[in-house]
């Protein structure tokens, strides 16, 4: 009934608003929330969003950058899928981003970014997002926006606990959701129990440069780890995952994996595992993965193909692993600021469960254990539980925290949000929403300092909340003010593909340090044309490189000829502008790629392998200025056999 | 001065609707325009947007569908480009629509939308989009917003004056925009001016079921076509086009195609050339180009490759095309509702020139001649005039109409959009953009009855609008109130991409147009698995089909053994569900392709070339229930030359 009391009192404050204050420009659609909610999401013409949220694109593979309140995106960055629109894993430079051991893998399924931070608060350095399929990890430079580094996770399948950051950035974090046979071999699915595993990866983050490598992989019993966090604060050195499946099965989860009362929170001491791979603990083994980084200064990518991988079997670091019972399939594992509380968010359980970091470091001290599980102690349930939150609704899946004391849950099935009390555990609060909500996002909620301002929730059912757009709808997403003792509904906004998981941070820190232009005078790219004299053709046998520039409002050159069909052409197009937003495109009639967008002071290429002779055009995609509709040339290819000379010119008719 | 005043006074009334209404939860970013504009484009939680507006993506090669008055996006659908997010262009069924004459092109440059007519009004069945880079229409489905049809066009380069449709949707018109030899052959670029043509290719669209077929080919002088619009009422049968580098020159176009004081607008009448061919006029002439149908039943795409194209010569029908001189380099060519008056926005021309039908009548009628290009009788400029805007701004683009006798014109240099009446020539108004308007959208704009409330323009510079995302940004437009007597504009909001143009419709004649599934009793797909009992493995040498189902929260089968190392294994999978908005995903680790996103009763493909032995994990990418994390399934591969059958099973241990 509760629910229903307060949405009536807020209707009635509303209609006070509305009467007491006529406005002249009222829209029929305003809703029932009115005008104030209208003022509170609406930034005006030249005015600035107050937080930046990057929210993972789910089966786009990219991430998208919003501002809040506005629910306005502002772009999709392009991580793990290709990107026709500014040819991001067509393009020569970008298409060792997308090597795997796999081969070239072309798309991804991103779910849950992070940002880097520096004494448990948010730094904006880099964000980090995983690639669930593929398993991968990249790593987003927030000064430039682009995709700086991936890699991929080996041994691992389904990379959805992932990725997490410890409260220096010491380590990004990536869990296996399913277990395989490590390593890989052809056996019997049936025989999985006993015999598959479960890896999770702590790959190290350079301290400067952000350059990421697999410190170790823990070979964890062959559970499906759903979600982690790291510890903070007290808890920090301390990282947890939920589990499900303990069942092991292997066959319909949908009923199998649903069998046990509790499933399990690993507690892990990174830090004690840290110490023994340092003192030369662990087992090498061979392992084929790619690490690939991109370099801002050549404007080029690099695939290097890894060959093995340090693993630590838990059972050889007493006091490294144990298990929190957990019920009941939980999916979330959410650590509140403080880095006391850890809530399992027990999908098919009717409470919600919290436990006691204090009490845990407490049990191990006191032995207090239920058993082990294949060598690993389990710890008592009542011996390391904070606390209950008594049925506060139905199929949680997450909780984040505003930093005040009070956590958010999100529950999938009874459709809403819910406020409660960190301690008390007594709810507070709740607000429908539409529909299905996955997770849900607080401004810093995954670190000490939240900004407790906005709570974003991530639907994963659309159904009638837009104008409907066919049987294939993006998700959408609602923002709540939670700056006041009850959450206010303040806007829908649809996001793109499928986001599952974001992270937000005050526009304030990140702004100042974002980069405008590629400075010309830095670029190393071995193709380069930095100045207008540096334009030539250089033929190789059937490889031809077109050193080419590009100003306002003409390329150089711009008529080609020599050209043969069976001919690589590689245009390494440098883009001359030193002005912010003057980007140029480069377009090629029937290439077999995508198109190149060049920010200013970069180089990109463009293979171009001609099969018809004919006068081919190529022009500028980016309406670059008022006679961009001018700037334009031509190819000419000759058969195969032609002994026309390379050429080419500007300006000369 | 006149400007200044006006947003002067714009303040002071809002400073006085702040003073006397004072709102508790007025943001600090509410900006100038206070609380009465965010009202005014607030679309609160459960409520509806007015306006679809479709959005080209430029060189994304899509298509965007937004909500007007909100600016907030539901949709990206996919057209020339491939879509990692859906699996377009990688699934099995729709690699076909991206077939061309140049092989598989996974990207193009997508720049002006169009609805189709009846008589002369929206009906809302399909739109159509042109593809600049490699030559192409599509025509996109509005009951299932997906893409229905691509067309090649031959003979054509750079498909820019494309694409825009007639008065009962007849022809879909796509004319080049870089001339070309045609046939293509191998000649020198020098030898350009007068060699080159320019093809202006008339698509029909059949009444009931849009299907496109390429009637004629105008062969014209080698100038650059940039853009065009229909006659309609009076004007209905009659296509404008407006041309520049009329000089025919072939290098450093920014200096060379700006020699001319004026260039031309090429009337064409299409009824009289229409009559000419079914008499049978016009050349047939050999030609390579793909057309790629999507059919709804069988969910899938077939690609044929045509072999000839009807072309015709302009000189052998007397009466059909003429030139009306248009200073200077025009770009937009737009005709008012009534169909009286064709404007050319000569972008490099200090005013705007306005051409009157009656009048071009009447001076075909009497021969008032002032020479001939290409043997295409030039009108005299003062017998075709309709009247002049003085001095309006520097660098006007396009024009919009509102039905109300105004008309609104962009100006990319000035940075504004400039309201002025038809008839009167008279500035009515001005608003600044920001920045750097290209085209300007009114819903229904280009037909006979506009929507005339709104006005969108999109930016070309972005720049500092938006909190900063690096030195790539997404392009920018601005709402603006146009149903006063002054422009109020109302909001920014960011666009995905590059629009370039848009088109807009009522919801209320669209939405109840909607699919929400596909019926599964009318899945014709030859590997559907439309009941459980149509699930198998069939195996033929090393191609493998797997005709797969989905329903919550499992996949039939989930457990698949006997697959080879070097086979293609290709699954078919089936999504059962009939509720509206529970698609379900398909990924397989490893995929060189993307995912399938398969939408309520479809069936989609995907291709896996296993390459190593292994148990290696599938799952479902779409939060479809409370148990999706449990949707999951593994294929054993073993060595190629392993004997073990072909099996599946589902919860069988």
């Amino acid at each position: 009934m509760r629910k229903y009391k307060n949405l009536f009192l807020g209707l009635l404050g509303v209609f006070a608003l509305m009467t007491s204050c006529n406005n002249q420009g009222k829209s029929s659609s305003g809703g029932a929330l009115g005008s104030n909610a209208a003022d509170r999401v609406y930034v005006g013409p030249g005015e600035y969003d107050e937080f930046y949220a990057f929210f993972s694109g789910g089966y786009t593979g990219n991430l998208t950058v919003y501002g809040l309140p506005s629910g306005r995106m502002f772009k999709e960055i392009p991580v793990f899928s290709q990107f026709p629109t500014n040819g991001y894993g067509y393009s020569e430079e970008t298409k060792p981003m997308l090597n795997t051991s796999f081969g070239f893998v072309p798309w991804d399924d991103s779910h849950h970014p992070d940002i880097s931070q520096t004494n448990g608060e948010l730094d904006g350095r880099w964000i980090f997002i995983n690639g669930n399929n593929t398993p991968r990890i990249a790593r987003i430079d927030l000064t430039t926006f682009e995709t700086a580094e991936i890699i991929e996770v080996p041994n691992s399948a389904g990379n959805h606990s992932s990725s997490f950051i410890t409260e220096n950035t010491e380590y990004v974090v990536a869990g296996t959701r399913f277990a395989v046979p490590v390593p890989q071999r052809d056996m019997p699915i049936k025989d999985y129990k006993g015999n598959f595993k479960g890896a999770l990866s702590f790959i190290s983050v350079a301290p400067e440069t952000g350059r990421m490598d697999i410190k170790f992989q823990l070979m964890m019993p062959g559970f499906n780890y759903d979600l982690s966090h790291p510890g903070r604060g007290k808890s920090h050195g301390w990282f947890f995952f939920t589990t499900y499946n303990t069942e092991e099965a292997s066959t319909l989860l949908e009923v199998n994996a649903s069998q046990n009362d509790k499933d399990f929170i690993a507690a892990v001491n990174w830090k004690k595992i840290e110490e023994y791979v340092n003192n030369g603990g662990g087992t090498m083994m061979p392992a084929e993965y790619a690490h690939n980084v991109y370099d801002d200064d050549t404007h080029m990518a690099t695939s290097t193909m890894k060959k093995e991988v340090l693993t630590v079997d838990p059972t050889k670091v007493p006091g490294a692993v144990y298990f929190l019972p957990t019920p009941k399939s939980p999916h979330g594992c959410d650590v509140d600021p403080s880095g006391e509380y850890i809530v399992g968010n027990g999908k098919l359980s009717a409470d919600l469960t919290v436990h006691s970091f204090t009490k845990m470091l407490a049990a191990i001290e006191n032995e207090k254990f239920d058993g082990e599980a294949y060598g690993i102690p389990i710890l008592k349930f009542e011996d390391v539980l904070a606390g209950v939150v008594s049925q506060p609704g139905l199929g949680p899946l997450h909780t984040e925290f505003d930093g005040k004391g009070n956590a958010y849950t999100t529950f999938f099935i009874s459709s809403e949000v819910v406020k409660w009390k960190l301690g008390t555990w007594e709810v507070l609060d709740r607000q429908p929403s539409y529909y299905s909500v996955g997770h849900g996002m607080i401004p810093g909620g995954n670190s000490q300092k939240p900004f407790g301002k906005y709570f974003v929730s991530m639907n994963k059912i659309t159904k009638d909340r837009y104008l409907p757009v066919g049987p294939e709808m993006e998700h959408s997403a609602q923002l709540y003010d939670i700056s006041g003792d009850k959450m206010e509904l303040l806007l829908d906004f649809p996001t793109h593909g499928e986001p599952h998981y974001a992270a937000a941070i005050p526009a304030e820190i990140l702004m100042p340090k974002v980069k405008k232009i590629f400075k010309l005078s830095e670029n190393k790219h071995p193709y380069a044309a930095i100045t207008p004299n540096d334009t030539k053709l250089v033929r190789d046998g059937k490889v031809v490189h077109v050193y080419m520039s590009t100003i306002r409002s003409h390329f150089t050159p711009d008529n080609i000829e020599g050209i043969k069909v069976g001919d690589k052409v590689y245009f390494h197009v440098t883009n001359q502008e030193q002005d912010f937003d003057v980007p140029h495109g480069f377009a090629m009639i029937g290439a077999t790629n995508a198109e190149l967008l060049i920010a200013p002071g970069q180089t990109k290429t463009l293979l171009w392998e001609p099969k018809k002779v004919g006068v081919w055009p190529f022009y500028c995609t980016d309406f670059c200025s008022a006679l961009h509709q001018e700037m334009q040339g031509y190819v000419r290819v000759s058969p195969a056999n032609s002994d026309l000379e390379l050429s080419w010119s500007l300006g000369e008719d």
